[in-house]
C-alpha cells in the first residue's frame, strides 16, 4: 500500500534521527525522506550514507512541504528550531520530535506553531552511548517503547498517525502526559545517567588513589557506570536543565536512602543490608521477564547482533 | 612436567570456587583437587559437574594434607573456615583467598594459622552477578587482574607459586598492600555496587511512580544498575561490614560531588555540566585502551563467546 505518510523531514541527523531515516526507509514509512542538521559534517555524513532523499543546513526547507516532521536536536534546541521551521510548515501537518524531556519541549515549541499544525511529541526509549549519524541502526526501535506525550486537546487523527509511524519501526507505544512523563524517566533514566556521571567524576579527583589505578581495577563494577557516563555532554547537559524539578526531587530521595545505608554500613546492621540487597533482585526479575533484557551474564567484552544499520 | 602444586583444597565452591576448579583443571595446574562447601545442594552440584577429585562438606577434611588450600567463602566466613582447617594444615602448605576485602581477611585468618603454614591472600577482579556451582567457567579469569597482597614477611616461594599459580590460569598479577587493595577497591568495585543497590532500591520505594513504570521504561539507563544490584546479598554485605572505613570515605567525597551537582542543575549552570560530563569520557577512553572492556555499544542484549565453562 501507499506509505503511512508522505514527506518524512528529520531535523537533526545524529544517532536517533539517523535510526528513523534507517527504519522508515526499511519499512517503506515515508514516500520521501528530506534531512537537516546545524552541522556540515553531519550533514556530509548524512549524504555520504545515502539516508535521506535531499540532505541539507536549512530546517526550513526540510520541513517545508513535510506531513511529518520530527525534531531529533538536543532538548535545549528544540525551541530554536521551532522558530526557524514555523514559517515553512504547511496546514496540517505533524510536528514531533524525540527528545528525552517532554513538559519543556511542549512549551518550547508550542507558540511557535501556527494554528492548524499538530504537536504530537514523543520519546523512543532506547538508545545508546554513542552519537552521530553513524552510530544510527535500523533496529533500534525494535521491541523498545516509544512514550508519546500529546498535549490536552490534541487531534486524534496526527496522534494515531505517529502512534502507527513508531510501531511501524517495530517500537511498542505508549501514551501518557508530559508531566507523568519527566517523572517516570527522572527515576529511570535520569538519575542513573546523573549517578553514573558523579561516581565516575569522583573517582576521577581522588587524590588517594590514581586515575591508571581505577582504570586497571575498573572490572569490579566501575567500568559499566564508565559506560553511561561516556554519553553525549550536550544531550545530558540539556535534560538535567529542563527536568530540573523532577530530577532534583529523586537527587532528594536517592540521598535520603543513600544516609541510611551509610548508617547502617557504620553501625554494623548486616540484617538491613541483606535485606535491601535482597529486594533489589525483585526489580531485576521484573526487567528481565518483561523481555528489556537478556539474564545472561555480562563479562565486559560483547557482541551483539543487533548492532546493524 | 608436573604440576605447579599438588594437592588443591578449594574450600567455598560457588561463582570463584568452581571457576578455579575448572580453571586448574583445564591447565593441569593441579594434581588433585579436592573441594569443600558447607552447604550439601552445592556439594551435589560440583559431585554432578565433577568439579573435584574428591568433595565434601568438611573443610578441615579437604585441606588435610593440601600443598595449596584456597578459601571462596564469603568475606565475612574466613574466620571461622580459618579455625576449622587450622589443625589439619601440614607444614609448608600455602593459605590463600579470593575475598573482595582483603585487610580483614589477613586479621581473620592470621591468628588462626600454625608456624610453618605460608598466608598469602589475593583478589581476582573478575566475577559476575551470578553465584554458585554452576555459574562459574574456566576462562573467568582470563585477562583480567588477580591482586596478591602477601602480609609483611611473607614467604617469598609462597608468593611466588601463588602468583603462578593466577598466572596459569590466565590472570594478570599485580602485588600491593592489603589496605591499597581495600582503598582501591572501595573506589572501583564498592561504590559502584552501594550506589547501584541504593538507586534500585530508591526507585523501588517511590510512591509517585509504580514498580511495573520502572521496569518498563528501564531502558533508559536504569537497567544496567539493576544488574549490578541482583548481585548475591550475602558476599556484598560482609564487603561493606569489612572495608567500612574506606567505603564511607567513598560516600562522603561522592556525596559532596552530588551535592555540588544539584546545585549546579538548581541554578541552571550548564557550563559546569558540560564540563563534568566531558570529563567523564577520558576515563571511559582509558578503560577501553587498557582492554578491560570493549567500545562497542550496548543495547542490552547481550551474547557473550566468553561464557563457556
Ligand atoms: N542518545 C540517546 O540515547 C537518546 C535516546 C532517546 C532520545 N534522545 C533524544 O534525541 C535527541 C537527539 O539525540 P541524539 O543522541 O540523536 O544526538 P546526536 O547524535 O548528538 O545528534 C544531534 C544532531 O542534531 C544537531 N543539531 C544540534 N542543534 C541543532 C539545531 N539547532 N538545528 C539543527 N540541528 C541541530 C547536532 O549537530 P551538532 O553536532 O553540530 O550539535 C547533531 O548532528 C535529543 O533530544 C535526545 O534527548 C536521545
Ligand atoms: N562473585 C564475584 O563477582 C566475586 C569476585 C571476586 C571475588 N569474590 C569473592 O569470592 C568469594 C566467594 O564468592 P562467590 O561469588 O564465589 O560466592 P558464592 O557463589 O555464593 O559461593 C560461596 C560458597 O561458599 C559456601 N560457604 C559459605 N560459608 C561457608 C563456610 N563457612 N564453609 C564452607 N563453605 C561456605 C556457600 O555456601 P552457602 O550457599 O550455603 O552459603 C557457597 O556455596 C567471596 O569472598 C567474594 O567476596 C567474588
Amino acid at each position: 500500500g501507499a506509505p503511512m505518510v508522505g514527506r518524512l523531514a528529520i531535523i537533526g541527523i545524529g544517532l536517533i534521527g539517523s535510526s528513523i531515516a534507517r527504519a522508515a526507509r526499511q519499512h517503506g514509512l515515508a514516500s520521501s525522506i528530506a534531512i537537516a542538521d546545524a552541522s556540515p559534517a553531519a550533514m556530509a555524513e548524512a549524504s555520504r550514507l545515502g539516508l535521506g532523499d535531499s540532505c541539507g543546513t536549512d530546517a526550513a526547507e526540510a520541513a517545508a512541504d513535510a506531513d511529518l516532521v520530527i525534531l531529533c536536536v538536543p532538548v535545549g534546541a528544540m525551541g530554536q528550531v521551532g522558530a526557524a521551521i514555523a514559517g515553512a510548515l504547511k496546514p496540517g501537518a505533524i510536528v514531533s520530535d524525540v527528545g528525552s524531556v517532554k513538559g519543556s519541549v511542549v512549551a518550547q515549541l508550542g507558540p511557535h506553531l501556527p494554528e492548524g499544525v499538530h504537536l504530537v511529541p514523543a520519546h523512543p526509549v532506547a538508545g545508546t552511548e554513542n552519537s552521530g549519524p553513524g552510530a544510527g541502526f535500523a533496529s533500534l526501535f525494535h521491541n523498545r517503547w516509544c512514550i508519546i506525550t500529546p498535549p490536552e486537546g490534541a487531534d486524534p487523527q496526527a496522534v494515531e498517525t505517529l502512534r502507527a509511524f513508531w510501531a511501524g519501526m517495530g517500537a511498542n507505544v505508549e501514551t501518557m502526559s508530559p508531566e507523568r512523563h519527566d517523572l517516570v524517566l527522572a527515576v529511570t533514566s535520569h538519575l542513573p545517567h546523573l549517578i553514573a556521571y558523579n561516581i565516575v567524576g569522583t573517582a576521577a579527583d581522588l587524590e588517594q588513589v590514581t586515575r591508571s589505578e581505577v582504570i586497571k581495577f575498573s572490572a569490579g563494577g566501575f567500568r559499566d557506570f564508565t559506560r553511561i557516563a561516556a554519553s553525549d555532554p550536550t544531550m545530558w547537559r540539556d535534560i538535567f536543565l529542563n527536568n530540573k524539578d523532577a530530577v532534583l526531587e529523586m537527587i532528594g530521595r536517592f540521598n535520603e536512602d543513600l544516609a541510611a545505608l551509610a548508617r547502617a554500613i557504620r553501625w554494623g546492621d548486616g540484617d538491613a543490608l541483606f535485606e535491601l540487597f535482597t529486594r533489589t533482585r525483585a526489580i531485576r526479575r521484573g526487567i528481565i521477564d518483561s523481555g528489556q533484557e537478556t539474564a545472561e551474564a555480562d563479562f565486559g567484552r560483547r557482541h551483539d547482533d543487533d548492532a546493524t544499520a
